[in-house]
């Protein structure tokens, strides 16, 4: 939220916008080859309105209906397919050079899945499959020209039979788990990494340069997580994988300062069972689970470039 | 729900179970290649157990805890890994053979799309991804020996941008849509098929046959829905194309006798917008859309074989 | 759905609709005093609409976007205050008579429990509250003339901390609940229970009569769950109760025909843990329960009178 | 999160925890009248345990599995009912002061809103109903002692018919939406309030001390929204009806220093609708609208006391 000020005696922040302002953009290719996305868009604007709250004077107030109403005008402005990062950049720095009653614009945007489909081995040319994770983005922009651009990736679902365990962890009155060096690893991946572009005019040229990270960005993670097809990688805790994966971003893309990485772990329990007379039903050996989204362990963290040495 | 029993001057037909029992089987390859599912499991069980409602008496009740764990310790059972369908068919016969007071079992499974990651182009040995739509089943079995095994996909999401319209309809006071050739087609498919096999004993041997015609019927309906990749059909109304994409299953499939296809027409609207002094701010032309989940039409059908025609 | 057509040399079944048509009435009192509704509304028709499934041709559909409209155009045309059971009836109806082509209407609607505040003690003349549980209604009118009114209650949770029990169920090799008599007991009530009223011309005049019923219905329902605010009602099992529950609309009202109630199980497990050296951490003492939705019991039945002796 | 730890060239913040643990706690009374509750309780731990991240060394990581067991054992030792709020601090005294590790604790609880029944106009002595908008804490505990008490509301959806306008504001060629002194009014408040309690230690001593400030805090925000019942208030903004709740409520209660509202502007739009030849299917007259979940207007805010002064 803005920096507060002052009035009646207290200290007010605020802000407003549009929440779930959905979008969809077809290019007819000359090729006859459509392309599309969908965004879900969500916009909050910093400015100085004060006297609505105050007065009930709105004459400082940018209507939620027009901020709306700008999406679809910008999107119809975009005769070439770009990237989610790029529409919320471009509509960031219209919202703060347009109303000078605004002094910092906060997008973000969903991006639904759609995938071209593939029909006799052929892309389809205006086909299209709903996948699993998605591409969000944030962009905040400030009067001053200051820009931060974030992506991330959400519902990134990822298991592992094996080549997992959790040992040697605190022991305590209230500690019932055993140590294993055998488990399942199933997490669902939220992830944002924050690019290192300071200004909204020196951005890449390539218009789906962010698009092609975010798919690479996901690459790393994944293959971080899993590691070699045959042997794969052990992993000693979420705890311990997270932060491979995480250091793994930075140390692949040098445009990118900062991770963070949500990595809940969603356990798959062994199971067993045994009647009341002690007699087995189910004796677990590493084959009978019970998935449970919950509770679940919440392992989160951040790695990010120390800025003396960016 | 079973046929009702006089009780009490009323007619009550009653049936109790466990639903949402949540198990996941891993089987470990000989070749160092794990494979893994995980189901999510319904039971209900006609039985008879008038008592339970009528005096309080459980003496002929199945506890539902009991069914719970009769899901672990058959998927314990299972050394091989097998379809979804053969799962249920397994619990059903299960139900219907070990209790005298069954009779009938309706077994509800989803299975959770976690497919096989590729990592540089090789298969995982143990890595897993969750994908989208979800493979379904229902049989029911009866104490008499009848099957019914009902095998369907959830979720299935898919749009064309082009190659659609609807023209020609009945138009009145109410009307207020225009006719159109051109206009976006989403859909999200839920499908269900009915299998031809009367009883439990003669199934497919192939323990993961059903699961090819999983896959099978799926590619089925895409490819009937957006047609050659350079091509594609037009679709006259969703109701044409659903009624194509059923037929073709049946045409393709002999041992599926009838198939009933829910296909929402969910809406992507043409953006047109004007201000208050009748000034456009945006005109459509085939490029912006507004997508709604809220309302959509509502179209489904099923198609079956004649029954003296089989 | 309707009875099937044969086509092509299959048995063809279709219905169409629009689903999730939201509207909200408002009435302005003559003392200053708004009622207000919001609806959720899903219309399904059945019509005689063949040659758009075969030749594409769609010239006996009525577009689900009219469907649309005319629930407002009727929404509109109620100048007073309505129960939702008669609006649905209003609208089977209108699409009845006013299409040859129809030969059913089914409507759902779910009511949104939008709840008159208090303030100070006083009921405010124009603001409301969002409650909990939903009123729903299913209206299914044939050309013929044949009605059917059912109504229902979605999301109705209960829970009760003591006088509950089960015991003397089947004990076998899968069971490993114990036998008790004093648990928490917690259900999310599904009730639909259907009217008497066989011709729309019919229906009681006063236009709040199901509005009324719908509270009458939950007050019985939940009296039986309950019992006497001190002693209370001791229940042996979900399937005992809720053939009470049942049991005592169909004795409540005579209007009404038949009941059906889904009732899951939602279990509140007693927690006991020990840590590895077998010390206990936990020891329930009827106090400390985990509470679960996944998996629960599902329990349901129909109570209905019996057709000769109505 | 933590401040952040150079590692490996890098800063690292990071925190772990368990998320959805539920618990239900009864209390049996002496007077045969029960008390329960029902909690989702989420910890997250900031602790010194970079080794975990680092090294796969797990010796100084709390196991998320023992954080669980501690709010059983903790929910256990509460012999006496207690609002949320104390359960959360008393969970993060436990964690801060156990665990050498540990130098902060996040505890976040979302009460389930069980509401004691009445029948025949009588408190239920153990029969409860599930209520609508939910009571919620977040308590945080820095091993220094420094403690932040935060206590809210969500989902508490209010609506007025009338008494509601929004005029004057910005008008551009993006705009469209016209001024109006009548329209809807409708939001699903989000609210939460810090309270002015620095230390652990001073907290009130009756146990239900903050479950009693929720309610009162809850009846300020509606009284505020909603006005008297006869005359009602007019709103000429959410702005300025959230920021006179707001208002209300730090001159309400003294130890609550600052509070943060999210008032989503949920649309009911007026339905005008025409058909092709410009004639009215519909035309609006503060009857009849189309409710919108999206996309809606958000307008947040927050007002704390300015420190020098309290």
């Amino acid at each position: 939220m803005a920096r507060g000020l002052e009035v009646e005696g207290f200290n007010l922040k605020q802000r407003h916008g549009k929440a779930r302002v959905r979008v969809a953009r077809v290019w007819k290719g000359k090729d006859g080859c459509d392309s599309m996305v969908e965004w879900n868009v969500s916009i909050s604007l910093l400015s100085k309105c004060i006297n609505a709250y105050l007065d009930g004077d709105n004459s400082d107030i940018v209507a939620t209906d027009t901020m709306k109403n700008t999406v679809y005008a910008k999107a119809k402005e975009c005769s070439e397919q770009l990237s989610v990062e790029d529409f919320a950049v471009l509509l960031a720095k219209h919202f703060v050079s347009f109303y000078r009653q605004v002094t910092g614009a906060i997008i973000n945007i969903v991006e639904k899945p759609w995938e071209r489909l593939h029909v006799a081995g052929q892309p389809h040319e205006h086909g299209f499959k709903l996948g699993s994770e998605k591409h969000t983005t944030e962009v905040i922009l400030h009067e001053n020209g200051a820009l931060m651009i974030t992506s991330g990736v959400q519902g990134l679902a990822l298991l592992k039979t094996t080549k997992s365990g959790f040992e040697g962890f605190i022991r305590d009155k209230y500690t019932a788990l055993p140590d294993t060096r055998e488990r399942m690893l199933a997490t669902e991946v939220t992830g944002t990494w924050r690019y290192w572009y300071p200004s909204a005019f020196k951005l890449p040229e390539n218009p789906l340069y962010f698009t092609e990270r975010y798919l690479d960005v996901k690459k790393v993670l994944m293959d971080t997580f899993f590691g070699h097809p045959k042997v794969g990688v052990y992993s000693p805790s979420v705890q311990s994988t997270l932060y491979d994966m995480a250091k793994a971003v930075l140390s692949s893309f040098s445009d990118i300062s900062s991770v963070e990485l949500k990595m809940p772990n969603i356990h798959f329990l062994p199971v067993n069972l045994s009647n009341r007379d002690k007699n087995t039903i189910v004796k677990f050996k590493d084959d009978v689970y019970l998935p449970t989204d919950e509770p679940h362990g919440s392992i989160e963290a951040s790695l990010s470039r120390i800025p003396s040495r960016m």
